[in-house]
């Protein structure tokens, strides 16, 4: 099975390497051409154009920065759906909108491809360790088939339901991954004010029932005054919007997520889209005198 | 060394037993007679007043309801002060507010006793299980003298600093408890309305960054519909508002739990104050319209 | 000087009767033709498209239900740029969003016409009654030769500054409409669990400085229990959102009127969409345990 | 009918000079003797102590900072209770919880007193200007009998119910104040950012059903920037305290309320607890990045 893999950023780049590693022939495209250099010198083709991709793959991977660009990249004169071959495999693995969602797997359907939609819970690390969880919403016997394929870039794979389930577990995802963050935020500006340690503070955490991950990865960036980005304000901003968005279209109030959106709408408005969540702790801080 | 306990409750009775447990001459004293029978047939003598139990103490633990039976118990007639021997050394593991820690250590400290503060994180279970964690403010040096005996209720003593450091780092930890959960409420109301399989859901919290013991616990409460209470949502109540209050002191604005508290209080509202504190995902359930 | 209107409902409908009473020379189109029955009983006659309303008009008013009918209806074959003579005035009345505001600019004048936004703060009996506000952004020179018209329709015309300002000011006025009704609905829940007499609390808040013609008349509604819609639950929530969003784009946090859209959101999904916005009371009732 | 004052502060000071104006004989009691010089000037008789202006009062009225206060010049050694003639009317102008006007009214009553819980809608101006809402819970006849005296120091007065309720409807009032101030703060800072002159909006909010003329008069000052105190962020944190912990008591959830008070909170953080409640919007106005 030949892999065709399209968006070599952030997340796209180590996604595709472990590609490769795991055995898997693959071909790649990216719009800035640079991005595809290191894999020509790893002996992987790039191809021409995305149609040209879409002809010499047998499984599609997109991993692009969102809706415009996955719907473009299909849709497009010498876009993907020029060149799809009949019974291909489309793997969405970009965080993108449910309605989004749903029109690419119409597109690639009509055009009779098959869509899966897999975005992935972690951000750099893990997509460079290949210990991503891939949510993945389609029919269960193709995800069956690219089970495989999918567990070269994670260390699980969740069934998630039809498509766009895949997408809508990502948000659920990310709506507790940026509440969260708020509430260590309140908690360490909180024990700070009162006269705590932050070191004590990160141990008791870690000790009890809500440790979390997040929270010993989080807590020591704000004890050491490090916001260099791993998933930053800006994307966390971006998915609870999204969040919200459905929550509403939906009739679901959730005021808990809506306070915490209006902190990363500070974090935004203070400078600090570009660096990592961990910096609405620096909003909570200044807020409280600081 | 001989421990007096003072408060045997839900959490209490099995911290006591505890004690014991780990080879300790134990007696106690509670209000309600009838929670000391079972001690009786351990074998464990009942003193007949809180003065009582302090003549025949070196050590002395407080697990009661709240500031209000902290002070009462130690000042009143017949009362813990009377009877104190000096140098005994009172440790109170209730919650109680910043303020009731500081005048009850100055109530002991000027009888001749010396005082720890050492409330715990964790609920019934863990205090079945001997695994709370245990926060402790405090002389340094008589925290490390009293460590074995806390090791008997506990996994971890952590030091949080001077009196009232334990009740501080116990109001920060359950804030962020208090929020988790609201959290966890908004995420799976919102996967449920988009469709998603409660289990799905769970299994995806619990393989990422964000999997805490919390949620694994709760999830599956929600999931089955049992709200039988580990931590009820009157307490939580209690404590977000002594959180809240503390911040409102400290000027230490708290966006995210100031919208958790009224959830709670909406729970409360509904009746379900005295259920566990994973009642509050019906509050959200029902705000979106079932 | 002949108008040209378009969108003849709720608003619409007795605004086109006002510029006709106002002894201005009226034609209309409406996509549903049996809302043009009674102008035509009045002797005004109904354009055949958009464009034949554009050619025989020299000023056009908007009063559409939103940015994709405005679009619409000015770009589609037949549509009104495909009739517009040079320097005719568009008047966009209906509220839409910025980006649509400029967009629709943008296209009339590269048509050879000329734009002013002029969105209305008032809902149905201000309309009724001609003493709507009227919110206009553009040119100055054009608002003054255009103020006769637009008073024919308001009692009052506020220049905002350049397009799509009118539109700006509007999100702004509703911000305050939508939030001030939620602080109405919390104080008289508040105040009905106290013990106080609905109609006591409705004096004195009329007495003092809080005291705004919004209050009077919801709170009426509130003591009646009477929601029929003057200005639905369903379009408060379109216009927070459309707030929350222009907010998240300029970086500037709204942390009450985000909790605030989540009382809109709740109202919905307890199927008082289309009730007056006052219904958000009954969700604050219902959340208090009633 | 001789009037006792007792309270000479920032409002008692122009309430207790309007008593005067009203034709009363008064006489007065303060703490901080200075503050009844100029009522000496006036030839208005100062007492000794508390007991001594109860013995020389038909009717006695409170105005000072807080429950303590009041309950301490009730009942201290040579307090109020100590000189109470059978029958003097005690009113209670002051702002105090539910509970401390409940516990104010059983200890005059058991002194053979009568009681009135009297708080007053309006701050400095309205004070000067004898236009105070006043807000009176007790007995009705009682209440006619007090009317023309309570007539000297405000414009209406509004019959609420048996005690406490003039102090319950004093609540329901300042909830009202507190968040539509934090409202007007939003729309504005939002407004801004959208580019709108300062002065149009106001036009624009005074035109409307949002008119009120609380922003009518804090508009202006944030306009030019005067955070001169008239009803300080401090007394409103107070008052949204006192609101918010009934609330709780109650069951009964104000997420809007809620938002705001940490809106203040953050006020206090940065300094300007004693400004006018207006600098909320220097809180969101810097939160917006500036």
């Amino acid at each position: 099975m030949r892999v065709g893999f399209i968006g070599l950023g952030t997340m796209g780049n180590p996604m595709a390497r472990n590609v490769v590693n795991g055995g898997y022939d693959l071909i790649v495209y990216n719009r800035t051409a640079s991005k595809t250099a290191p894999f020509r010198h790893m002996g992987v083709p790039t191809a021409s154009s995305p149609a040209d991709l879409a002809r010499q793959s047998d499984a599609l991977i997109f991993m692009v920065t969102g809706p415009t660009d996955l719907l473009d990249l299909l849709q497009r004169p010498q876009g993907i759906l020029e060149g799809l071959n009949p019974g291909t495999v489309v793997i969405n693995m970009s965080t993108v909108s449910l309605d989004a969602t749903r029109r690419a797997a119409a597109l690639v359907e009509a055009a009779g491809g098959r869509f899966l939609d897999a975005p992935v819970s972690g951000s750099k690390v893990p997509a460079e360790q290949a210990t991503l969880v891939i949510l993945v919403g389609g029919d269960p016997a193709l995800i069956d088939q690219m089970e495989p394929l999918l567990l070269t870039m994670g260390k699980k794979v969740v069934r998630c339901g039809a498509v766009p389930a895949g997408t809508a577990m990502k948000l659920m995802i990310n709506l507790l991954l940026g509440t969260m963050m708020v509430d260590l935020a309140e908690a360490l500006v909180f024990g700070s004010r009162l006269g705590l340690d932050m070191e004590a503070m990160l141990e008791t955490i870690a000790s009890g029932a809500m440790a979390a991950p997040l929270f010993a990865l989080k807590g020591k960036a704000i004890a050491q005054g490090d916001y260099t980005k791993h998933f930053p304000v800006d994307l966390v901003f971006k998915d609870l919007n999204l969040v919200l968005t459905e929550a509403g279209s939906l009739g679901c109030p959730l005021p808990a997520t809506a306070a915490c959106r209006e902190a990363y709408n500070a974090a935004r408005a203070m400078g600090w889209g570009d660096e990592d969540m961990a910096a609405v702790f620096k909003v909570l801080d200044r807020l409280a005198g600081r």
